[in-house]
């Protein structure tokens, strides 16, 4: 997030959110503390937090600025939900690494890793309630609420094109977009924003939210083990259908896609062919394409709100998203 | 519940809670929705609700009734987080039923098992949140946060009897009497009571909770598979050691208490044997007078309350937690 400092600096709120995510765990339990704080020391780009904290400046150009440990407050509780949806989806995924490191569950067991879900969900309440406004909370609620039915909403095949991309953007917009769209709204909330402002700010989260999520679906297409921390080709691997996959389809490319997504458990050199396919169709390009097409759309959005290094900011995060390699 | 209709009749409220918590599901997940169903469909006592709504209703003698819509969001709020917890615990113990019928991980496996309980702690956040007090808030996510410790926290040997008893009472302070505590503390914020008032509660609360749990500790040597809905003896079997256990090595048991107490996995017979033993030399007996202690502890603070129908209700309630066989 260095990139961002250029136009608006909040790179010493973003290590208050850092220091706080990791001084809340003040639990008894040793393993509670040891387990959350591997979790939220494993790096991690605080892109919500960001978004958070730029969102509740959009409107204080020149004027008052919006309180810091209300803001602070909620930038910490979305990185904490982040970090529990983040252990739980590991849980769910049976997952062995995690940005190169070992999950939680598999270094401490899956037990481990579900309590640690449930407490940091707990200590994002508690950090929501000192933020005082039943809105944000209302808006935290629901944003967990669309992760969890993501979870469970699979992409079922790569045909009927409409039917799979349906399916795509719901569980994208749930699994990834709806905690950007709570981190974008309730900074606004913060910052004073009507309801209309709110609503254009959650707008905004949610569009690059979903670019993120395609940019993550890409990048297994077209990363490496070194950059991504596991292998190219895992989503497949797992049975997880995302757009790449999903246009390659549309795009005419080799029964080999079809058949590698279609799999109970394709092996690995089946997922090779139709990584390679995939590629070679360029359909992560056209996936690109529609990345980029959420990005300039979010980014039109803000221009209900008046210039200002946050909105400068917004628009450095939002292309950020594009440029992102991991 | 019926018992305590003679002295206050709470019985509306309590339908209303019952069908606020199986209406709430409004998600779009068809298994979200049909999983939470039939976990909250499954019976239970709805005590917690109950303690929420007679506290709230304590310094009402004669003057003016808490708010009903906010009564009924935190009773609600308080039976959706016991059942996400339930859920949870049956995930971490690999429990295969409960109250006699298939646990949600049995039946739709331990992905929606895991999202079920997140879904219902969002739910219930959001209940939380239109009870509109940071002060409710902050209880639930204590709340919560104890749970998830004692979940972490095992009671690990029999002996020594003093660290066997602070672990076990830590162990179910958290694991029950957390929630109790939360139920009666929020029913009093809502009704209106000083700091000193929501203290009491909540140490009413507590000392029933303990209680409670004891009593659920007894009834696993006491009770038989029809009542219990498993097996007696199921926590020696599981490797959990209860208050009956610790009392009865400390009373001079035979070896065969402390020997299935330490097994990694003790044989049915070995189970068998081992509550034939704390029966025999009446472990539970004490257990119980402990549990009588504590309910007669709780009762004794409510003095400081006027006489009211509430009142005579919690204490209704207080001894109900004696009273129960199943």
């Amino acid at each position: 997030m260095t990139e961002l400092a250029a136009v608006i600096d909040i790179s010493a709120e973003l290590q208050m959110v850092d220091r706080a995510v990791l001084e809340r765990f003040e639990s008894r339990s040793v393993l509670l503390n040891a387990a959350s704080q591997y979790l939220l020391r494993s790096g991690g780009k605080r892109m919500r937090a960001s978004l958070t904290l730029l969102a509740a400046r959009l409107l204080s150009a020149g004027g008052k600025q919006p309180d810091l440990g209300r803001m602070l407050n909620i930038a910490t509780a979305i990185e904490m939900i982040h970090a529990a949806s983040l252990v739980h989806d590991d849980l769910v995924d049976d997952a062995d690494v995690r940005r190169g490191r070992p999950t939680v569950h598999n270094k401490w067991g899956g037990n481990v890793a579900l309590m640690v879900g449930d407490y940091l969900f707990a200590l994002a309440a508690e950090q929501m309630a000192a933020a005082s406004d039943p809105r944000i909370i209302k808006s935290f609620a629901r944003g967990v609420v669309r992760i969890c039915e993501a979870e469970l909403s699979p992409v079922t095949d790569v045909v009927p094109l409409e039917c799979a991309l349906d399916q795509y953007f719901a569980k994208i917009g749930g699994k990834t977009a709806a905690l950007f769209e709570c981190a974008a709204e309730s900074g606004m909330i913060v910052g004073g924003g009507d309801d209309e402002q709110v609503m254009v700010a959650r707008q905004f989260g949610y569009e690059i939210g979903l670019a993120f999520q395609i940019i993550d679906d890409i990048l297994d297409f077209t990363g490496d083990e070194h950059t991504l921390g596991k292998p190219a080709g895992h989503d497949l691997q797992e049975g997880t259908i995302t757009l790449p996959v999903i246009y390659a389809v549309e795009m005419g490319a080799g029964d080999i896609v079809r058949e590698a997504a279609q799999a109970i458990e394709p092996g690995p050199e089946l997922v090779a062919a139709a990584v390679a396919e995939v590629r070679r169709i360029c359909a992560t390009k056209r996936a690109f394409t529609e990345a980029e097409r959420l990005v300039h759309a979010a980014i039109e959005r803000l221009s209900i709100f008046p210039d200002s290094p946050a909105k400068d900011g917004l628009v450095e995060l939002a292309e950020l998203v594009l440029r992102r390699k991991m």
